[in-house]
C-alpha cells in the first residue's frame, strides 16, 4: 500500500505501520489540541498526558517494580557510557564483561573515571561467543558488573545473566529492548537507545533502582550528566526530547494491544528461527555466532569471500531489502530482525538468499 | 483547515504549516526510499543526504563562513553549559554577562569547571533591561566572554553586542536563532536548542570556529562532550537525533524559499509592533522590559494584579490562544512571537485583549 521495503537496519530501524499512520494522522492537530506534538510546550497538561502514559504503558509492559525510576535521556547509549561510572562508582571501582564493539566502548569510556577492569571477554574469536560468566573474578569491592546483554555488531545475546556475586548488575539492551520478557528486579540499572527497537533516535531510556541515584556527587559533573537531575525533574529538568516520547509511547501501547512482550518473544523466535534454519542448512552461507548464543535480534551471516558477500548485498537491495550489508568489523551481511520486522519480511529474504545461493552455484 | 490554535509557546513551539504538512506526506515513505525518516540508518544514503542539505541550507540562510562548523548536538542548551567551559577554557577562565535565567544557569554550570566570573549583570530590576557592555572589566586571560543574546524568560535581547575587547564572544541565540540576519564572524560560537524558532525539541545547533575545537582537553571529559569528537565525525560519532535534523532541515529550506532572514526580521518586527504598540497604549497591560532592549520573539506583559493575570490567561484560553502564561520568576502573561507565529495570530490576540480590557473597565 505505500510500497515499503524489507528495512533490515540495525538501528535507526523499522516502526510497526499503525504507529506510524497514527502519528502521520496526529501531526498537524494531535488529538484537538491544536498544534502538532513537535510544537507542545514540555510543560503544558496535554504533553505531560503523553509523557505519563508512555512511562505508565513501559511500566506494564516490563513489569517494572515501584522503586525502579524510568530516565528519558538524550545523548544515547554514548553518553551512558560515561553517566554510569560518574553516578554509579562509590568506591571507584567497577568490572566489566567486554563481548563485543559496544560493550568495548563503554568499558573504555568507564576507565576515564576510576579503577575499571575487564573480567570476562571473548575477544580471541571476534566476539563470535560468549564467555563463561558463572564464575568471574568479581572485585569485593567492584561498585556494579557491566554488561551488554545483545551485541548489535556480532549478534550473540546472553541467554543467562553473569553471576553478580551479588554485586549490581547494569545491562546495556540498546538492540534487544522490549523483545522478551525481563525481570527488572534482577538489574541494578538496564537502559537502551531507544532507535533499535522502539522509536526515532535522539533518547535512551534508563531503568535505575532509586537507590542507585545518589546526591553526593562529584560536584564538577555536569548537571545534565547527573540521574538525580533528570529523577527529581521527571526527565524534564530541561526540554526533553519530547517527539522521541511521544513516538516510543506509541510503540509502547502497540505492543500493549498486541500480547506484550511474552507475545514478541514468541514471534521474535518464530522469525528468527526462519532465517538461522537457512542458514544452517545453506552451502553458501555461514552464521558467525556459536549457535547457543545467537541473537534473536541481530543476525550476521557470510559466504566464503568479500567478494561474493558484496554481490549478496548489491542483489537483495535490488530486490527491495534494505540495510543488509554487515558491520565492517565482522563483514558479510547482517540482517536485523527487530519487532517490528514482519516474519513475511524474514521469509521474502530467506526467499531471495536461496535463488541468489541458486544461481550461483 | 485543521482547525489549529494560535500557539505562543516559548519553547517547543508553532512551526510552519506547510512544514507539518510535508513531514505527514513523507511519513510512511520518505521520497520512494521505502520507510519513514525514523527508520533509515543513520549511515545510509539517504540520510547522509537529508544531513547534508540541513547543513548547506543552514550555511546559505546565515552565510557562515567555511571555518565554522556546524555541528548537531542532543541534550540541549543545558549540555552546552557544560560543554562550553569544559572545550574553550585553556586558561581556565571566562567572563559572563548574566542578563536572566538562562545565562545566569550558564554561568553557574561553567563555574564548575574553572576561574569564571560574572562581569556585568541585570539583577537588580529583574533582568528587565541590559547593562551598558561598551567597556567592561574583561579580563586579560579570558578564554571567551559569553552572553544569552535573547532571554527567553525575561524578554530582552542585545541591540548590540557586548565589545569584548578581542576576546572570543560565546552567544546563546537559542530563542533568536534564525529570527534576523546574522554576522557569524563577531562569534567565536553561537549555539541554541532547536526548540523554539526551529524545530523539534532534542537538539542544539552549534556554529563554532574550527581552531577554537581542540584535541588536547582534560581526558576525562566524556566523548560526548568534545567538540572534536561530533566535528571529527560528521556530528555522527554516535546516531544523531536524525529526526530533527530532517524536520530543521525542512524549516531552512523553508526560510530560504521565503525570503531569508532579512525578510523573516522584516516580518518579526512588524508582528512584535503589533502587540508593543497596544501594551504601550493600554490602560491595563504592561511591557516589563524597558523599551530599548525589547525582544521580538518573547513578549513578557503584566497587569496591576495576580489575580487579573490569571484571569487574562484564562480568557485568552478560552479564546483559542495558546500559552500565554508567563514564566514564574516575570508572572503575567508572555506571547512568544517566533518566524512561525502568523501576523494574524498576533493580531487576533490583541483584538482579544482589547475586548478583555474593555470588559473590565
Amino acid at each position: 500500500m505505500y510500497n515499503r521495503s524489507y528495512n533490515f537496519s540495525a538501528g535507526p530501524a523499522t516502526m510497526p505501520v499503525p504507529v506510524l499512520e497514527e502519528i502521520r494522522d496526529e501531526m498537524l492537530n494531535y488529538r484537538g489540541s491544536g498544534m502538532s506534538v513537535m510544537e507542545m510546550s514540555h510543560r503544558s497538561k496535554v504533553f505531560q498526558e503523553i509523557y505519563d502514559n508512555a512511562e505508565a504503558d513501559l511500566r506494564k509492559l516490563m513489569n517494572i517494580p515501584e522503586n525502579y525510576k524510568v530516565l528519558f535521556i538524550q545523548g544515547g547509549a554514548t553518553l551512558q557510557f560515561a553517566m554510569i561510572p560518574m553516578n554509579l562508582m562509590k568506591n571507584g571501582v567497577a568490572d566489566y564483561i567486554v563481548t563485543g564493539a559496544w560493550s568495548d566502548k563503554a568499558f573504555k569510556e568507564a576507565k576515564k573515571y576510576g579503577d575499571v577492569q575487564c573480567i570476562a571477554t571473548s575477544k580471541d574469536r571476534n566476539y563470535s561467543y560468549l564467555p563463561d560468566c558463572s564464575d568471574l573474578p568479581i572485585r569485593e569491592n567492584a561498585d556494579y558488573v557491566y554488561i551488554c546483554e545483545n551485541e548489535t555488531i556480532h549478534g550473540t545475546t546472553f541467554q543467562q545473566l553473569p553471576n553478580t556475586k551479588g554485586k549490581i548488575l547494569v545491562s546495556d539492551q540498546s538492540s534487544m529492548f522490549l523483545s522478551k520478557p525481563c525481570n527488572v528486579a534482577d538489574y541494578g540499572m538496564i537502559y537502551g537507545g531507544v532507535q533499535k527497537n522502539i522509536g526515532p533516535a535522539g533518547m535512551a531510556i534508563v531503568i535505575i533502582r532509586e537507590d542507585l541515584i545518589r546526591e553526593d556527587l562529584d560536584p564538577r559533573i555536569p548537571v545534565y550528566m547527573r540521574y538525580d537531575t533528570h529523577a527529581n525533574n521527571g526527565s524534564m529538568y530541561n526540554t526533553p526530547n519530547c517527539w522521541g516520547i511521544y513516538c516510543c509511547g506509541k510503540v509502547f501501547r502497540y505492543l500493549l494491544d498486541n500480547g506484550g512482550l511474552e507475545s514478541m518473544d514468541e514471534y521474535n523466535q518464530r522469525k528468527a528461527k526462519v532465517l538461522y534454519d537457512y542458514l544452517d542448512e545453506s552451502k553458501m552461507f555461514n552464521g558467525t555466532v556459536d549457535k547457543e548464543f545467537r541473537s534473536l535480534m541481530n543476525i550476521p551471516f557470510v559466504t566464503e569471500s568479500k567478494e561474493l558477500d558484496a554481490e549478496v548485498v548489491a542483489y537483495t537491495k535490488k530486490a527491495g531489502f534494505d540495510n543488509l550489508k554487515g558491520h565492517k568489523s565482522v563483514g558479510g551481511l547482517r540482517a536485523s530482525t527487530y519487532n517490528a520486522m514482519p516474519i513475511e519480511g524474514v521469509e521474502a529474504l530467506v526467499e531471495c538468499l536461496k535463488k541468489f545461493e541458486a544461481e550461483h552455484k
